[in-house]
């Protein structure tokens, strides 16, 4: 039930299977006269693509957006924007397998006791190519945040399996450090640490080789960010947020700022001091580009993840997700068919070892739709 | 904007600040015929309220609801149904200290950033308070889920500091084992691992002596719930009551089934096997009573927590929350004045040294409303 | 289904019935600084009142208002105002008659087919006093559009029965014209042409007197409303005011401009011709307060009343909407019971002879909310 | 902001200009398991589409649509279904006349004033060209309540200038009426009344040979509708029927049953009496299919258009939308340049001299989208 909707002022609604035609995005509040053309969805969408390193999935998509609408001589008019990214790797081959039987860790038995029906094709809506949409979505998000007041959203991987990152400031992490190496080639795994990066390659090769898959977490950071974004109550922006990466497959937890290492504090010594701005290194200048009444204030740490009480505070947004191990294995796991007897099934070819570094960019789009959201909000009720 | 709503066919609006008249919620989507009087919403908010044991806020009020419309000769009408709880206590006092100063870790920042002013007293909209009628909308939804299907939601805590509890098994925890001790006094931390509760009050109680404050976690169980709950991509259910927790005060992180512990897993060892329904456990009484389509299934463990691919397995969906240390503190703390000026601030007289107890209570009613309304969109769309 | 709820950023959500406790009204999207008293409520409910004048009904209810939130120091917080006016005078009597037959013309028996039980107390929520508290979210609705662009929303009756008012230029109306004779007395049927008003309120007591009820139409003007509001497909601004319009009871028509007048017309003769703003005594200040970015444009005529392709043009607005007879009459209808079994109906007492003067400030309050809604709108997506 | 979606449970998204590459919607809410192909939008979009008779637009579309998600093997899968319809006449031509004149009676001056810019080819988004899709979508709709209960939706010209049509009993005519003439010919103009038809063509031919256009009227009525759909507030069946049909290009008025008609009756004539099912012709199927709790109950007469307080009573439902000329004239109409400067403009080539044969479908289409949406709201709320 309008459940493929997405957000309130700035919202995304998308439709489309893995196996089917391709899957198309409608946005809607798109503020008008932004430049956009097919090519600003290149860089992100070629972070999402299949096939792009040895470590993903090698199904092979293009993922060319076709711009349909909401465009007009190069700017956005304001209009509905829809994006269409048509499905080429469709490999016809038997689906009798997924077809039958439940695949362990997916939807698809939750599809057929909600509906009585699935298409089962590769997971049909819930294949992570849905996601392709979304991150083109993002590409249109990140334009806002960036012309109303410099915002810039990156994520990138933290842990992998038990190989943990050294990440001293994730305000200071760019987009380089997360895509390239030191010598200039592709830094395929997108951790920033990059010690930690070659560790986390080799592990997952080593899942590839053995049929398996492995888990692993991404941090996500929001800079530039004004104070004063997000609403007191439900559409806390900590909720929105968190609802956000929810909606992405396999995100099994989510924590802002200090997260679950809260529990074991005392308010003493978890309270963020606030500070007169000289006293931080905080960049104010996000806050005072939208002449916030409250200008020259920062926390001298932030433990909070720039948001207190479900507002931003102007301090860096910070969030991490835990991401499950693919649920799909090319070894053999235990399960049932529809109608219960036990059986065996081994999900054959194309698949992630771990889903990390395809995550990022939809993680990051994601992000970027509820902080354009968000913004739009506030421009409606408060400027 | 709007951002005082939650949910979409079950639907609560909330009004209403600490210091004010009182709190007001309107729930809209009520299914007809529903027997419901002012009695019915005794048990949960007496759980919430202010002063119901020596480790809570003192503030006294008695959270006495006024149903103002939608119920007729005892029974729901179908309309929208609004419930006024007026407050009490509200003390009069020299408010100048909050008034000019930000108190850290809350929300007052954030909404002169925002809004270009604030009702600062007693937080005003961002107070516990608004809680109440939350959780008087929970018993409403309590009592859909129960009469549909069976389905019931029971929070408890299961950490407070370092203090773990220990809970074998989350579908088997009952309302008794949470507020009741074996002796027949009232459980006042709601942990059901008698042996942890005891030392978590006594940490707590420690806390209040020093003007201190202390973080701890809570888990949700929800049993009885059918499978194919939730929707497949946005409003997966697992984003849904993510974003549910967020809602609430002073939570920092969320997860649901094995959560961040899946990180370092393996999929091989993560995938929950699905089994005949015979071979666990597990009661699959409630997706029969809606008369899902695949009876008979069941998985073997549930390190999924009962949802995947964003809806629900039929097993029992099990969540965490983490919630920070209460900000509000009696000690002095560094802060700064509206106009930057570095001073210092405590927060007098009453203060939840742990917000865990009455957390207990919110946590339950706002996964209830998210059942409730995924539950009519069920009916909706596909029965 | 949130059917209780209106607007999308001015979003007002109501509850109550005509016998239980009260009507309230919760309003989200306020922009934070609005002065807000319940004295500003007073002159809209006086309008809206029964018991005003002799052509109403006698219900005794003094239409008290209590700002349960949302103010704070005199101005709103931006936060969600709530608004509280108890039922006063709830007649203790017999319901019998309406317990059991369905009252011709009423909503009885839908409530009946839809929710299976009906609050059968005076209408119960599809009673008139429900639009009481959306008369108050109309004060703050024409309060945004005021402050905000100089808009002003005015309605008055233009026909009764067969007679009709003759309003040379709806846009010249005041609301001394509508409320005031000229000799200073109250005009009690709201029409501004004062010679039909004195016919009119013959008439109508004529009615009243017969235990009969008449139609009527109603007209509402927007003035000082800026070009460039309204969405250009489904939340066309024309669409949103018949919704808007339709959602008041008794409504059967609802037109703008020339209204059905169009059906018989030709293109070269319908057509309003654009001109440069000085060709045109229609005041474009409006507009040029939000820097329009095409000043100085006018038309000719104003036949498409205010709106084209959905869009503002910055010509007064101008609705007309038909209000039914009241159905509820003292005289003798035939009817059927609950069990389908013929019998006869009186509704005994206070009713209306006609509706027109008491739905005029209803209709503004309506025009109004959406006109906030939009402006609000506008902003967030174009300023 | 959102405005590109209608319906609540039964949700539609559009996007697509006139002249970009083609029109897309988003379906949200449709049930599972209903058979569906891109044959089934055949008859309804060539009812549509330009060039199908002499008395409308020349352009050559085909309207064919592609099914991009949500159908699998011939059934809906219950996710979002989204429909692509590809532009093909889009000619190459000098856009300088409308691109710097404003078009008397269009939204262009509009755009520039809310947006800054516009999509100028052939109206961009205000185009025609945006409800190929919706009809689309009422084909899906108008399958749902044909399964779910029976009903059924179907329009009809009443009027075209002064030349009306007798059209006894609504609720008795059929497509074929609607669609065929006597002798087996296409009804071009749609006009059930045979002899009002022929003059309705040769008046609309008159006009196109003028270089002008008409306006006219057309009836919707939906049967088989069962009792008790319809919100008692805000979402009233005739608010959102209201709304559904002046998001139509041209609609100047709208009213049900009676309609303005009301405004000069008295109540004891105008109320319809309640009477046993049995003393009525009219059906009572429909609502006996819902096991409607109040079988056997109809009224004598239908002055009430199936709808009383916002909620069906088993009647048809009946309403009238005026419709206006079209503004685009072949013939010099007087304007001014985006600049302000009087000048003329002639929009050459391809016009509808007459809106009403092709707006039939597009009205049925959006009734239908109602019905479905508010029987999917019944069933959550009230099954």
């Amino acid at each position: 039930m309008a459940g493929n909707s997405f957000g309130q002022l700035f919202r995304i609604t998308t439709a489309g299977e893995s196996h089917g035609p391709g899957n198309v995005v409608i946005i809607d509040g798109v503020p008008p006269g932004i430049p956009l053309s097919e090519a600003d969805f290149e860089r992100d969408l070629s972070r999402r693509r299949p096939g792009q390193s040895k470590i993903v999935t090698q199904r092979n998509e293009s993922d060319t957006p076709e711009i349909l609408s909401g465009v007009f001589e190069g700017k956005t008019t304001g209009t509905s924007l829809a994006i269409l990214i048509r499905n080429q790797d469709q490999r016809s081959r038997d689906y009798g397998d997924i077809a039958e039987k439940y695949r362990p860790g997916h939807a698809d038995f939750g599809f057929d006791a909600k509906y009585g029906l699935r298409d089962y094709r590769g997971g049909g809506r819930s294949s992570a190519r849905e996601t392709s949409v979304r991150v083109a979505a993002g590409v249109v998000a990140k334009k806002i945040i960036a012309d109303a007041f410099g915002g810039q959203v990156l994520s990138y991987v933290v842990q992998v399996g038990s190989i943990k990152a050294n990440i001293p400031d994730p305000a200071a992490v760019t987009l380089d450090d997360i895509e390239t190496l030191p010598n200039g080639e592709p830094n395929i795994v997108r951790c920033p640490d990059v010690v930690a990066a070659e560790k986390m390659i080799e592990l997952i090769n080593e899942m590839r080789l053995a049929g398996d898959s492995i888990g692993g977490a991404a941090e996500i950071v929001a800079t530039g960010i004004p104070a004063g974004l997000g609403e007191p109550v439900f559409d806390k922006i900590k909720a929105d947020l968190g609802k956000a990466l929810f909606t992405l497959p396999a995100v099994l937890g989510v924590e802002y700022g200090i997260g679950f290492g809260c529990v074991t504090m005392r308010g003493s010594e978890h309270n963020d001091i606030f500070v007169p701005a000289s006293d931080s290194a905080v960049d104010r200048n996000a806050a005072e580009f939208v002449e916030s009444k409250r200008p020259g204030i920062s926390t001298e740490t932030n433990r909070h993840g720039g948001i207190l009480g479900g507002i931003t505070t102007g301090q860096p947004i910070v969030l991490r997700a835990a991401v499950k191990p693919t649920s799909s294995l090319p070894i053999e796991q235990r399960t049932v068919t529809s109608n219960a007897e036990p059986t065996t099934i081994q999900t054959k070819g194309r698949h992630d070892p771990c889903l990390l570094p395809r995550f990022i960019p939809m993680a990051e789009a994601m992000v970027a739709i509820v902080l354009a959201d968000h913004w739009l909000r506030w421009k409606a009720q408060c400027r």
